[in-house]
């Protein structure tokens, strides 16, 4: 499923490879659907990366994160997708994917995940 | 007494265990007695740890907490003892709980307790 | 029902009767239960008011909320009761209560009450 | 279109019709499409009004606003047609809503639309 | 007894009587006790008035507020007295004294209290 | 000069004439230039209006700001030019323009400019 | 004494006369001398104006208003002065000069003069 | 003489002593006086320390703390006398008191200080 | 392209070369063009820091910024180009350029490029 | 020059020398002059240190910070001045100043200073 909406990811090529350099991006208006309750669920999206040989394109990952809008997923699961998709498309040297969701119950969550590449 | 309460908390597997993630869950409206004055306490908790075989179910933890409503107890105790629980139904790699209270008498505490797993 | 809770309100005389003035409370701590679901509600009251011959006594304010902590009642009519019960004991001049809950399914509500006495 | 979305709203008795008093609701997750764009649209509607026969149902209110997911429609026109639904379902003794909706191009939009009953 | 401290506030000459202008002074280090528990009660002091024949020397009303350190009095009284005493010194065309207090019990109290000059 | 910009702004048709609703539109990215210094000047646009028979279209009131960029033009001349263009194109009921520019020399200044068209 | 400083402000010409439209100048860093104890006060000013034949210059005003930074002079005078040379020098058609001076003591204090021309 | 107020700290068992935890107390209506000039100072305490065989006792830290409230003492003195105390009488594993005090003269000042235990 | 703007960065001497110490220049008036969409984009520059030989002269920085105000270039392209001209004209001991873009598509950027001294 | 001020800096003995503790100082209202257009400047000064045989006296400290009022210095030179005279005349086992100056041409700077006894 998740392979699909990953061919939408565009890169273009880092012209400063020979530096270690942070890109933060964030998306607050990410939306998807609890598969449990049908219910709609909200967060804001947080990615931190060093860049290796590409960049991800910005507007390719709104369109990217669009295709979750319909799409029943919990939470740990949308977020770990969401970074891997991230890391298989930009083979960054580092990224970090900060999901903020806003509360259900009276309840809120953050599922923070990592990815480092193995050198 | 808390025992009982313990087996309100449930689980689900976590599909990403080969990535050490963090999940923070923040509850703001846990409320308790105060043994001592049978006067109602307040707090916010959050909850921060990462997850070995499984995750905590949210809506289970928030009917969880729901117990401790009529429940005579200080911040130390509840404090620790709701971690306890945490730990042993989820068995987290780490797992960290901060109780915030709201002021009695002018003075508000702070409780944070720590867990980490024997390797 | 409130009618018992009522009768925990106790007042003591206004000093200073020949002025208008002011008296805002804050009581950040409410809680009640929800009928529908039997889920906990939880709100901010402020009351604001013109004291006539008696001001309401804090600490009995305090315990007179107190004893919705496990009453089954909607936002409405718990706003609108506890005005009534405040406005029968003190008969102040003007009163209005505002009640700021929760947010529930996404969704937060404030309630705003006001009393105007005849003349 | 509009109309078989407001058979989804309920409401409930007032049981306070005697007085004048203010229900303010805050929906801070409502999501539309751009019609001309086919982006998606993200806003906060906030519903402030007097009820007279009847109260609006919140989760009712949920559930229809969570209509407009798919829904495309300008910022002025749906904030007008979902307080006529709101208006037309409930006949409150007034009514507003504000739309607060998220920066398009560097610029944001608040749409404020009122209801007052004819005497 | 409040008559003593009275005697403190000093008074210099408003160079500007033919203008209506307003001059408002914080004081956010009030404290006094409670005449009930012995505690401590501590406030922020709000006054706002309209200058006629004399303006409030600042250090003064510093050296009359600190009178009320050991002083047992209630929020009310204590309110309405000071403005009295700052009215009796100065003879304001307006005065508004407005006593924010620090919760006691999980409540806060804010006392505002006016004087308008007779013409 | 003005008004070869005035062109680029454009209305699409009220839908709902029969009644005064507000469309509050914010443009924190406003930039022209200070004719006297040749130095870029900043600020945040507000726009206010009541629409009559036409709304004015976001983009290209987004291009009309942007041909500023370049413009040497003092802040009371900018804020009434473009009100003056607003109202001359959609001819609103009621519209307020508020420019909030960023300090220069330590001194940050408003101009809020109103139209209120004649019945 | 003011009167040297006053004719440092200068004025050029209001180009919209027929409307009436406000100007808000915020001075973060005004300074001037307690002539009692010799230290520093600090102030920001913000002066609010409907002007009619003339606006203030900007750069004159900074100018005029850094005379004041070895001036002995009470909190009350500075800004009663300075508002009638604002008045004096630009004629508007209402001007107000609010001035929020830092705690001295615990006690800050705001002095808020407004003029409107006799028509 | 601070030896006397010493006596006044109360402790309990620690439950939990086989467990580093932090406990964060904060006390914002410190007061003691100036013995320089006679003037009261005010600020904010925060103890943060990890207990060991006892717990400090809030309602005996709050009338401890009040001992002050006529007592002449310098900022530092204060602070390192009251982190004494807390020490002597709970002998946590590790203990920092963190004074805020509010401004004199346009300064304001902050003490830290730091105890851990001998092992 | 580039080369021409750095010739515009003037530095003055490090008085204090002995010394490691941090100097942070905030300039949040950054704007240049995308050279996708021709649309402007915004940014604030936070540079941080630690002079060698010489310092960078702050008005030198900012007309050398404003340079970019019709260039066409991208967010990565542009924070590693004038990080890479502040190294070239500075030659600083370390320095770090972080660069926060407002949103565009609901999504903000932050990049962050640091440069350290070859010992 | 500065030597001349250093005179006016005054300690008292730190009566506890055998612990390390920090002592932070906050002095908002710093002004002196720009030596290259003779305006001034403003900026918040931040000490933090760790006190060794002496602390600083505060009023000695506010007197001395005011002889810059009327003093042409750069940011970088004053603020490692400053630390120069407190170091020399308190000795510090650690010192830091942290010197925010408010913008000038829309740039706004930092400069952060330290000092560690050589032992």
């Amino acid at each position: 499923m998740s392979k699909n909406f990953r061919d939408m990811l565009e890169t273009f090529d880092n012209e400063f490879p020979e530096r270690d350099y942070t890109i933060e991006i964030t998306c607050p208006e990410f939306t998807s659907v609890c598969p449990k309750t049908g219910q709609p669920d909200f967060g804001v999206l947080l990615f931190e990366y060093v860049p290796d040989k590409v960049c991800v394109e910005l507007k390719s990952l709104k369109m990217y994160l669009q295709q979750y809008r319909s799409e029943g997923i919990f939470y740990e699961k949308v977020t770990n997708e969401i970074l891997d998709d991230f890391v298989a498309v930009s083979q960054p040297r580092r990224a970090t994917l900060t999901a903020r969701f806003t509360p259900r119950g009276g309840i809120s969550s953050v599922i923070t995940v990592e990815h480092i590449a193995q050198s």
